[in-house]
């Protein structure tokens, strides 16, 4: 296996390692100065390794964007499965979807560079056609449509989950953006929104 | 006042002119290859001035972009003027919203990069701290608080402008990124996710 040395300390990196710790930096140059400020030089230079090295792992920035944006949307799909388990403990499909919208925005204002990037900003092949990404958004639908079988007409299902996806894209994109202004306790301004979104889907008096 | 002449042809460009002219041509290079290849030399070269001329004007890259940020804003906010006037001759409040919604998501789709640009996309500064955009936005919340003064209690107005403005960024965004599926017929699509917006603020039975 081959492995690289960081001239400024003595732990070696592993083909694996190297990998991943040219990842960890990028995500810190991405959230610490955009995306315009990737550059394979800076990430090389932080891991402690030459160009050439970075250059093995990732041929390109747009290599490195699908990269982070894999990474982004494996970690997004875990709190998303893990806020969805949840409710299995909760009472009902309404607080469950609550609970995954609210970990959906959580997520995106954590880290709103890579979620912006996931979606597109500043590379686009991160964002289309891409596989991973491609999964969670299938993912994410499977689950609020799941959630949503029992109390919709399947016809209803898809418009439904884009009507929900948007209302949480939309959300944590305003808030991140600092588009609404601030709130005392975004928490709650989040949750009322979101509330507002499960009270469009119901269950109607027929 | 200042005239410039353009190399290729015997049309002068007056001081606004070229300012208008040179905004034109960074809004064809932002919708046609994104805000990354903005720059002062590719605008000044497409109007066929001289890059001093250009800087003249717009000493930045972020200059231009606060520039069309405000140009989207105007003509943003036009169109939804437009379709909030045309709702005193629809019947009712809920079908006025309807139609500013359906406004706002066109406009977003005719012209997807300033779109982004305007939320800050590769130019923080066009979208933070810009008044034009500011405008819009108060522009916008207002319009819909309006609209919805008679069917909710006062302090709901806020939460519900916020909810109702995310449906309609989310939609937006998801739809230009191409990540919501192609649909047969967007617009009807469109229509049905904002209905699902204004379901969830109809008038309670108390």
């Amino acid at each position: 296996m081959m492995a690289m040395r960081r001239p400024s300390s003595s732990v070696p990196y592993h083909h694996g390692n190297l990998r991943n710790a040219l990842l960890a930096a990028a995500r810190d140059v991405l959230e610490e100065r955009g995306p315009s400020a990737l550059s394979l030089r800076e990430i090389a230079r932080r891991v402690g390794v030459s160009a050439p090295s970075a250059y093995h792992h990732f041929p390109s920035l747009d290599a490195i964007a699908v990269g982070l944006a894999e990474q982004g949307a494996a970690e997004m799909g875990a709190c998303l499965t893990a806020a969805s388990e949840d409710r299995r403990r909760s009472s009902g499909d309404g607080k469950s979807l609550l609970r995954t919208g609210e970990a959906y925005v959580r997520f995106a204002r954590a880290n709103p560079a890579l979620y912006r990037l996931m979606f597109g900003e500043g590379f686009q092949p991160a964002s289309k056609g891409n596989d991973a990404v491609r999964d969670l958004r299938q993912r994410a639908r499977a689950m609020i449509e799941t959630a949503l079988a029992g109390r919709l007409p399947a016809a209803e299902l898809p418009v439904a989950g884009l009507f929900l996806w948007s209302v949480a894209h939309g959300l944590a994109l305003l808030i991140i953006d600092g588009q609404a202004e601030p709130a005392k306790d975004a928490d709650a301004v989040v949750l009322r929104v979101l509330q507002l979104g499960g009270r469009a889907l119901a269950r109607r008096r027929r």
